[in-house]
């Protein structure tokens, strides 16, 4: 059973262009926040993921947005998130982006558990996913 | 025959996150440095095309990236930056960003050319592209 | 009697650098995400004052911070924010940011209300604050 | 004799707010870009000083600016930098941002040189700059 993170954010006025609408990496710095709330809803905040597996980070393999309609400065949205597959390294997630029952887009997100690879001067690779952490994702995708 | 924009950036310390390489979102904020930098190498600067046929500016209607290696403070990076479609009213890009021969990721943007809508408050709408504009960006594809 | 705005938010893993702590310009941009906040509060959104009085914006005629403390990704931060001084045409604010009861950063921020200028190509010039504005502040200063 | 560091840059689309000017937090972005330019200039990229000391980096005390001129999308502009005091562990920067000989900013960093504190979690705690840099910086400013 699909379990989805919300994580409410006001547009500020530096997230704006000229063109009075979000400039658009804003969106995926957002995913990213909303990653990071996805995994403390479900009592795997990231801090504490790294200090217990010393895991670097959970890095991008791959992203991705449609965009449908334009947010502006001081509108609240909200950013609905979802894990959608967990494979052996890699999990995949989607991000809705709501302005009350406004879609204005939606993305996804394909990361990827990394390790430091100390054979390699600031070498990162892929590692798997630790079972009890799989399992709890698994659970909520 | 494909004309393809070349800009150099060095990543800042600010651009890197805790596990010290980019933070993605500014690989997106860097493809829309780098289309800016194509328009302007195709005689078409932004602010110009803007100022002359009232366009709002050419907004995302997707976006996309599949990252292969990260990159760290003060390396010096390039995007190159070509057209690969002119539609009616879209363009597409493609973008890769390389340190040295290293591709670190790929992407992709599909730009609208978009013009304020009068009839609906804070109204925009997609627009057909100009044809000299058009007829400039096809034969640089 | 000073009215204080408290914007509470949580540090973004993409907001602090491979030192593992927030990216200092960072603190500017809630600065005026507190700024926005605080008008809000006041019964004046800044969409609002913009559209009724054509204001461009409040831009910064002077911005500085002191630093205490550094913030970390995921914990919540509060910006409590107050206004100073309202003078004719500017405005100075006071933000001091917290985690829990630890004084992280304190700032100060002068502001102008600026207006369009048309005798200029793209031309911005201080205007005096409408006076019912400027009551306004003044009261909550 | 004072040698100052010069770091050309062109401002973004995405840099600006909807008053079409830069948003302000992006000025100390470039001042800390152009920190970086200043120690790679005089021989020292903070990379290679952080791998060789060990240092976190070299993080905010105070910092300020004053803004006289606002810079648009796509204009071309100047961080001028250069040491104006070297302590035992801060150092005093200055910068000017230009736009041709349009001065647009001017501001003032206080860094600290910052070791990580191995007796407190997650410490970071000042420390004397080793002598060759504080040497190297001195005869800079």
């Amino acid at each position: 059973m699909s379990e989805t993170a919300r994580l409410k954010l006001r547009v500020g006025w530096g997230d704006c262009d000229p063109a009075g609408i979000v400039f658009y990496p804003n969106f995926f710095r957002w995913f990213d926040d909303a990653t990071a709330h996805l995994f403390a809803m479900l009592g795997m905040p990231l801090p504490e993921l790294q200090a217990r597996y010393g895991a670097l980070g959970i890095p991008l393999l791959e992203a991705s947005a449609k965009f449908a309609a334009p947010a502006r400065p001081q509108e609240e949205i909200e950013v609905r998130s979802r894990i959608v597959a967990v494979n052996t390294k890699t999990i995949e997630l989607r991000h809705e982006i709501f302005r009350d029952t406004t879609l204005l887009l939606s993305g996804r997100e394909v990361r990827v558990w990394a390790m430091v690879d100390r054979t390699r001067p600031q070498g990162i690779r892929a590692e798997p996913i630790p079972a009890e952490v799989a399992a709890r994702l698994a659970a909520a995708g």
